[in-house]
């Protein structure tokens, strides 16, 4: 039997998504720990995007296979019952036997919030990003546009990046200002380490007025991340969630569900 | 020289407003110390309205005199420098000598979030009450009616509770689903001590369906706390700040400023 999961973490508390050495704390540990004594043996997960320390995720989505026969939502309450308060299963689906959450994502979404003024943020601190400059969002949107489509994206791609190759399909991104903040979201059919973070850094340049957003066609030809502007902290990004085919049954890519607070 | 200052924080890492014996941690002691270093001699703040232990602010204001000269956006920013992460000082204003934070306010208003639903929240896991069912909102409001207008609100007290009488005013109570969440505003001339975490606990009784929205009047009229529901956790409660004559130029209540995570 294959399961879907979709999770919820907060990664302030986390070395990232991916197990390491034993006493590293990571999601995949901490989550495989509580689904295995749900499923009564080990369980191993693979999920549809590895995410970095501290970054956060709304609608990450694992699966694994297991012989426990267990309702939907007895995975759910079970495996809440052995995570700690930082991360939460929010949904259980059985999926096809052939089912992969990394290699049937036809797209992933992220999310990235920019807190704007010179009052430093409390209540929001390990939720967003803080600039004290009010941001010029238009000019922000202007350069984003240039990074729709096919393209080698190695300028925007962290020198540890373990992909096979450098061209992704940047199929939206958006840039709003909300009260308080500036909201990013970005879809593309998959992401190379820390490309989000590294566009984000290069639009807060345009939006600080410090280049113009011609500057990140710029960048993006130049294929050099050294000109890039620096990458975002990952405090402000959010894993919103991979699209699969709706037939699956997968609430994924998921909207936050907070209101306004901080 | 008189100052007033609006003070965000998390109340998760402190042990309510007052101050307490040395080794306690308290906002009122992080914020006199902070202060204290901008203005080179001690400080000694008033609040508007005290919180509880986990509870959060987003306008609180707090006055003090003080000999130091400073602009008062040298007042925010030097105060956030030896500030904690968890509290920052969004506004200074110089205020008449004559005015005070807690007397001076004409009422106060404070919001409630509760996250519904059998999945348990992790990224607002220290920012929401959780319920497993899902709310009738509009009984809740129906029974959040009886409470506006000057009432004897004993039942809504603390037992501790140090007011000198039970009376107030409760002027607007709104009762309002979001996305994912159920937010109540509370706005009064002045509130008793755990006021809005009871009256949230007993609406939340109603939302579940276990009592009818005309039992709140029956609770009201009765003026025994042991009949009211339990009272409502902390993590849920935000202080948007007192309201003061316009002319003073201090902006409070403050509507929280991050758009929805988690």
């Amino acid at each position: 039997m294959r399961v879907a999961c979709v999770v919820e973490y907060d990664g302030a508390g986390f070395h990232g998504w991916q197990l390491q050495a034993a006493g590293t704390r990571t999601i995949q540990g901490t989550l495989e720990a509580a689904l295995a004594r749900v499923a009564d043996e080990p369980v191993a997960t693979i999920c549809a995007g590895r995410t970095d320390s501290g970054v956060h995720a709304c609608g990450q989505v694992v699966h694994f296979d297991t012989t426990a026969r267990r309702a939907e939502k007895a995975w759910v309450m079970g495996a809440n019952t052995h995570l700690s308060a930082d991360v939460t299963v929010r949904r259980a689906v059985n999926v096809p036997d052939s089912f992969s959450a990394r290699y049937d994502a036809r797209a992933r979404t992220y999310r990235y919030l920019i807190h704007e003024g010179w009052d430093r943020p409390a209540l929001s601190r390990a939720r967003v990003a803080w600039t004290h400059c009010v941001l010029d969002v238009e000019a922000m949107r202007a350069g984003a546009q240039y990074l729709i489509g096919e393209h080698d994206f190695s300028a925007f791609r962290a020198a540890g990046c373990q992909a096979r190759h450098p061209v992704r399909e940047l199929q939206a991104i958006e840039v709003q200002r909300e009260p308080g903040c500036v909201r990013i979201d970005v879809r593309a059919n998959a992401f190379l380490h820390n490309m989000v973070r590294i566009i984000v850094g290069t639009l807060m340049a345009v939006g600080r007025g410090e280049r113009s957003p011609v500057w990140v066609e710029q960048v993006l030809r130049g294929r050099d991340r050294t000109v890039a502007a620096s990458t975002a902290p990952a405090q402000g990004l959010y894993f919103l969630g991979p699209s699969y085919a709706p037939e699956l049954g997968i609430p994924t890519p998921i909207e936050p569900r907070v209101p306004p607070i901080g």
